[in-house]
Formats: C-alpha cells, structure tokens, sequence
C-alpha cells in the first residue's frame, strides 16, 4: 500500500506536470523556441515552491534539490512543443487538472510553512503564494501582467484552501482529513468560478477625474 | 515613554503603509481587480524589505514573519481600492508621505545590513535596494519599466540617506542621530527633487549610428 | 606566479565586466537615466550568480558580500554611458566577451553548486542559469521577453559547458582540464552559432485551430 508521503510526493508531481503544461502552452502561443517552451514549463509549475522554500529558509529548495521536478516539467514542455495541438484540445482537462494543481500546491504549501514554524496568517499566505506563484512568473516572463491579478477567482479559492489547513492547525484537528477538505474547498471553488465567469471586482471609479469638455 | 526600537516600528510599519498606497493606486489605474490590488499593495510595501534579508540571509524575512506588515499593506490596499479618487485627490501628501517611507527604509535598510556584517559599500547599496525594491517590483508586475531607472532623483536620495548611516558607522558616531541625519538628506532631497524636477542625466548620443539619407 | 583561484578570481571579474557592458548598452538603448543604466549593468552581470547563491543557500551570495562586483559593474556602465558609440562599435569585440563571460559563468556556477552538494543534474541546469540569469534579469527589467527564451543558441551553450563540468566531476576526473574542456565547448558553440545564426526550432503548428471562414 501507498504511504501517505509517497501519495503526497506523487500528487506534487502531479500538480507540477499540469501547472508545466500551463507554462509550455504560454511559451508556444507566445512563439517561444524549444529552449523557452521549457523554461517556461519550469518556471510554471516550480516558482511558487521555490519562491516559497527561499522566503522560509528551506534551501536548497525541493524543486532544486530533487531532479524529478525539472523531469516532469521537461516532459510537460516536450509534449506540449511537438504535439501543441493535441494538448490545446483537451483545454477543459487542463484547466481541470489546473484548478487540482492549484488545490493541492495551497494546501501542501500552507502545510510546509506552518512546519517551518510560520504563523497562522503568514502561513496561509504562503500556501496560497506556492499555488499562485509559478503563474506569476510564466506571466512576467512574456513581460505581461499576471493574468491571477486581474482573471477570473483563482488565488481566492487557493487562499480558502490554504486557510482550511491552517484554521485546522491551530484548533489542532487532524491533519490529513484538513488537507483533503482543504483541497476539496479549493478545487470546488476554482471550479465553480470558472464554469460561472465568478469574478472578484474592479475598483468602480477611475482614480483620476474625467477631463472637463467645456 | 516610547522606546526607540518601539518608535522604529512604528515607523517602519508607517513606511509600509505609503508604500502599500503608492502600490494599491497604481494597481488602481491599471484596472487590476480587488486581488491584483492588494498584491500590488503588498508588492510595493514589503519586496524591497524581503530582498535585503534573503540577500543577508535574514530569514523568514521581517515582511514574511511579522503578518503586521501584511495587514498595513492590506488596509492601505482596501482604502485605494474602495476610495481610489479621495486617495488620488492627496497626491501630494502622498507623495511626501513616500518621500518619508523612502528615507526612513533607506537608512534602516544599511543598518540591518551593516548588523549582519556586510562591508559599508553593499551596506549602503542594499539600503538603496531596501527603498527602491517595492518600486521596482510593482512595476515590473505592470509588466513596465520601473519608473526608478528613468524617471527624477529618486534612488539617489536613498543612495545619499544610506551613505550617512554607512559612513557614521565607519566613524563610529552614535547611530542614532547618523539615522536621523541620513533621513533628513534622503528626504529632503526627494523633495527638492520633486518641487525643481531634477532629473539624471540620459546618454547624449544614440548608441547607433543613425541611418544614411543619401 | 598566479594561483588557480587568483585566475579564476579575474576571470570571474572579467566575465562579471562584459555582461555589465551587455546590460548598460541594453539601457542606453531604451534611454534609462544613468542609474537605470547602472542598475541593468548591474543586474545583468550579477543576477545569475545571486539567485544560483539563494537557492544553494550560499548567502550574503559573492556579488553582495564583496563589492568588487559592483565596482566592475559600475566601470562598466560609465564606459557604456559615456561613450556609447564606441561600445557599440565594438560590438564584435563585446559579443566575442560574452561568449566568453558566459562559458566562465556556466563553468564556475556548476562547479560552484556541486562543491554545495547539488546532485549532478541540478548542478548543470544552476550553471546555465548562472551563465543566462543576468541576460533575463536585463530584459524583464527592460519589461521585454527575455531573449534567451527565443534568440539563438544561447542557453544550450552553457548547459554543454556545464555539462562537461558535471560529468567529469560524476567521473572523478581532475577538475581543471574539465573546466578548461567546459568553458572550450560553450564557447566555440557560442561563436558558431553567432557565425552561422543557429537556432533552436519554434513549434510547428499554431496551438489554437485556426478561425472558420464560411
């Protein structure tokens, strides 16, 4: 049977491959060679982690320091550059295994902060940065503004996800049944969103005043 | 009676707040959502801090374990957003409230890097950083230029404030009055700046020779 | 006589020096102030070694702790930002550095990350990211696409010059032949893919189907 660390690790890797395959269809739209295909793969699915493992003191970073992470992202990168159709086509299923990603990269990350001896809020934020972060930097790295800062509900079902875990934590329930229920919130949530057009709103007014037409 | 640590936090989280607006309202006009906001917010209060302690290995970085810094910026985000056009219509207090943010992380930026043994020339250097990092980071999310490399005397106010507090420590005058001293230069200088426009000087020729017309 | 880290010390600066002049003719370019020019000098010679240092947990990195880096950097932006058009007119002479700074770079940076304990397959990507990290810290500064991502062989040049590095270390081969043997390969790659504008291939297809017209 299954560990539940082996089960967590395989589930990693599996959030990292969908969130490479994120990166990998960015890079190629955007006309990218091979090379940045898989920078982007990379950059995509272990920004969050790494950004996350840096700010804790968690150095080397687990996506630096275990090579499995940059396999799975090589291979979301390579499948995605000689076949972009195909992957383009089963658009509804990345975005299914986007939002699991996401779920599991708030949850997983909010968790590990909190072992790093981070307080609750800060923690929560972490967990919701390593689910959100490696969008950021696939998005700053086409110099375009990061699509989470102005899309669709996306780092507020990570931020409820994350603060599952966390809320758990200090009323000290149980760990694993928080992390699954954690997960399921953020899943649920990115899900809905997506199927409703769920967005958060944008500031009413303009922040200067209109020109006068005398 | 204040303690002086007291009053340096007080500060500090003061500095944080006009640096947090400075970030909400440009978040604001690039019609981010409520979000995008408050990341900008954050982005804008806290990078600059954050990179200075991962770069002196200070971690988790002050902005990372103390959520106060999180929860100024977040109030600083919420204003802009709810109110943008009352915060837009203070420019010019914010402004000098920036003009203070910039001096006050300026020179406390040296000093936590003087602290952790750097030499006086990277100390002042990551002073500088410590005021102008937010900046850059909230434009570079914008996905533009920072303002910092091309716009008025900005880094340099920080550059002459943190060179005050790096030199006296060199000397071995009392801090205290050498922080004071180093914030007025950097202050007053981004005010003089302001109000005369003084700008750096841009490259006179263009770096290519430009086309024949025959 | 020199000694090999004596050498390897100057080498390091003289690579250090090229890629300042590749960022500070980038700014020129895009018309920064002088200290945006010194800042993309700065950050393109040294952004690569500081996050290789972060990540490996190597802090304060070499480019904070001793300010020699700095101070090369900013020669290197004064020359550029003073007299532009003769840098640029060097610039068979200023791409022929690079290739050099580059094939430095890869070769150190792997040796580096190895000597911290990084299993062989990270330590090669670390020395291309230490040899590409300040050209990409250069354009995202400039909010441009990083053109390592889509330009000529570039990247793959210091992963071959890390790799050799990597795998004589695996072999347990004397170190020095094999950096000379690494910094050889990545160079002469480099040169003949400027020679003969080598490229990596774009992705075939367009990853969306194409609009109907009926």
């Amino acid at each position: 049977m299954l560990s539940t660390a082996t089960l967590l690790y395989a589930l990693d890797l599996a959030g990292t491959f969908v969130f490479a395959l994120s990166g990998a269809v960015a890079g190629v739209k955007n006309r990218l060679d091979l090379f940045g295909v898989l920078v982007l793969s990379f950059a995509a699915a272990n920004t969050g982690g790494i950004t996350r493992d840096v700010l804790i003191g968690a150095v080397p970073p687990g996506a630096v320091s275990d090579w499995h992470y940059l396999g799975v992202s090589v291979v979301a990168g390579l499948a995605t550059f000689f076949f972009p159709t195909r992957i383009v086509r089963q658009r509804s299923a990345v975005m299914l295994f986007d939002a699991a990603g996401l779920a599991l990269f708030a949850v997983t990350g909010a968790g590990k902060a909190l072992a790093h001896g981070l307080n609750p809020v800060m923690a929560t934020l972490l967990g919701m940065l390593t689910g959100i972060g490696g969008g950021i930097a696939r998005d700053m790295l086409l110099a375009q503004v990061p699509s989470v800062l102005r899309a669709d509900l996306y780092a507020v079902a990570a931020l409820a996800g994350a603060t599952v875990v966390v809320t758990a934590a200090a009323l000290q329930l149980p760990a694993t049944p928080a992390a699954v229920a954690g997960a399921g919130l953020c899943f649920g949530l990115r899900v809905l969103a997506i199927k409703h057009g769920w967005q958060l709103p944008v500031a009413g007014e303009p922040p200067e005043p209109p020109a006068r037409h005398d």
